[in-house]
């Protein structure tokens, strides 16, 4: 069904794309001790935050002090999202080794997000990447909404990969493709993939962001799994959803990836049932229950599920 | 990805496997008028209840006045589960077109559900499907466990096999392996389901029925159709987890089942929001929210889940 179950590496974001979402605000020190358990468990890239606007995600404001503060393990990589210059300069102060940069590939997305149709957006983009670069910085071009966008439903696979073969003219080091409201199915996981791993170099490395809105998160990762994708980005507890919308799903929740990846013979390196520690300890933080599954299996006061008939 | 984007047959079994959890009973009137939504929402096989022991299963008990109330609409098959001969008679006094009749491929969930070990118990359904065929009646026989179980683990796929082999003999017309603790990877399902294809029959339909408790379920769906599976059990709302785990999930939702296949190319003839309407309804009975996603998206007073950075 896969060819080859090689090491699967999962990239927890659940401290960015998580948290940006939340009311509360999660101190400093509660962070470090998350990062902490994330690398206790086994995950080797740790996305730490956001250099964006502090007025406008308030919560992404200490993103500068935890990348100071984070004692860096070997082994493990600490990365952050960048959207423009100013915030490179951060991240670059802060010496952050490894950046995801990203774009949209949804015209009215990037209106909305950057104020910019996404050819000036990635006009803009393009020095900012250039800069990481030549920094020494390990660059990963995102593509938010490549699966679609809530303002304009399906964006064409051509302008998918029109944004991707850019990205792979700037020499960028791996690429994203992200379902950021969560709108792809396993087929068009499966097209859109292959047709970018074609349209760019064989050394430049693709990764999949998943969002779990209509519960088809972790079959869109195994479609990804069968186009040869190897990089997962996933958040613990599956952190991420729209707080205002009940019951909205956020990204794959991170347990719940390591734990099919696993079952599936993938090896991540990751200890599944320590997330699912991780992750009720989260949910005692933000005082609510989160969408991942393995939490609940895990739980030592749940039993197994029984058999029935 | 998948051949060919033929149509899927759905069957709901929230009247079966979904009820036969909760703590309340739903009268007759309502059972009668979620059968009437269900074939409304276009669905074309559903599972009214099963014939089993009253006093084990009360909310079951009703089955055979269902199946007398039930008008029964061209283009739609109405079906129980049967699992011995006193079941099967008590089917055919109301002149059940359709059954499912099932046995555990693992032996301690055999034992637990039906005193026997799997051989015994396949030697006492035998006749009960022979019956079933003589009087006419389209028979698909069940593998239950038949991707684990919650007392043992992992079942071996030659003994899985093996069943399917045993019920091929016996002339049915369909087989359904059945994912009763929600245990089985998208890996397993596409190899199983392989297996089972290549040692029957090639006129016997193959059909799953999966559970979503690791949050796999829909993955495991997109599993069975790369094996050429073309009949999926479902349930309204995703109903069927034990109600006794919180959070713990049923079966697959048969509102976010349809709209996966329909948006991946597949014909289901099935209205998603209808179900999805239908799943709210049975909400409010219930008192509670279902695990079904589509549901929460598609409810009139829930904005859709806008674009984010």
């Amino acid at each position: 069904m896969f060819g080859s179950s090689d090491d699967v590496l999962v990239e927890d974001e659940f401290l960015r794309d998580g948290l940006q979402n939340e009311a509360r605000l999660l101190p400093l020190d509660d962070k470090l001790a998350f990062v902490r358990g994330l690398e206790a468990a086994g995950v080797r890239r740790i996305q730490l935050g956001s250099f964006v606007n502090p007025a406008r995600v308030p919560q992404m404001a200490d993103t500068d002090a935890l990348f100071s503060a984070v004692e860096r393990r070997p082994g493990v990589t600490y990365t952050a999202l960048v959207l423009n210059m100013a915030g490179l300069e951060r991240a670059l102060a802060v010496a952050a080794p490894h950046l995801s940069i990203s774009v949209s590939a949804s015209e009215s997305h990037s209106r909305a997000n950057v104020g910019k149709p996404v050819d000036e957006a990635l006009a803009h983009i393009a020095p900012v990447i250039g800069r990481a670069l030549a920094a020494g910085v390990t660059v990963r071009a995102g593509i938010q909404s490549a699966f679609g966008c809530g303002f304009e439903g399906r964006v064409a696979p051509e302008r998918v990969v029109a944004v991707a073969k850019t990205f792979d003219g700037l020499g960028v080091h791996e690429i994203n493709l992200a379902d950021t409201a969560g709108l792809g199915n396993p087929r068009q996981v499966h097209e859109l993939t292959g047709a970018v791993r074609a349209a760019v170099r064989p050394d430049v490395r693709l990764s999949l962001h998943l969002h779990d809105t209509r519960g088809l998160g972790l079959a869109n990762m195994v479609a990804g799994l069968q186009a040869g994708v190897r990089i997962f980005d996933a958040a613990l507890g599956g952190l991420g959803g729209c707080p205002f919308i009940p019951a909205a799903s956020g990204n794959i929740a991170t347990e719940d990836a390591v734990f099919a990846l696993e079952e599936m013979g993938f090896a991540t390196g990751i200890d599944w049932q320590a997330l699912a520690a991780l992750s009720r300890r989260l949910e005692g933080l933000l005082e609510r229950r989160l969408p991942g599954r393995m939490a609940r299996i895990a739980a030592p006061d749940v039993a197994p599920n029984p058999a029935k008939g």
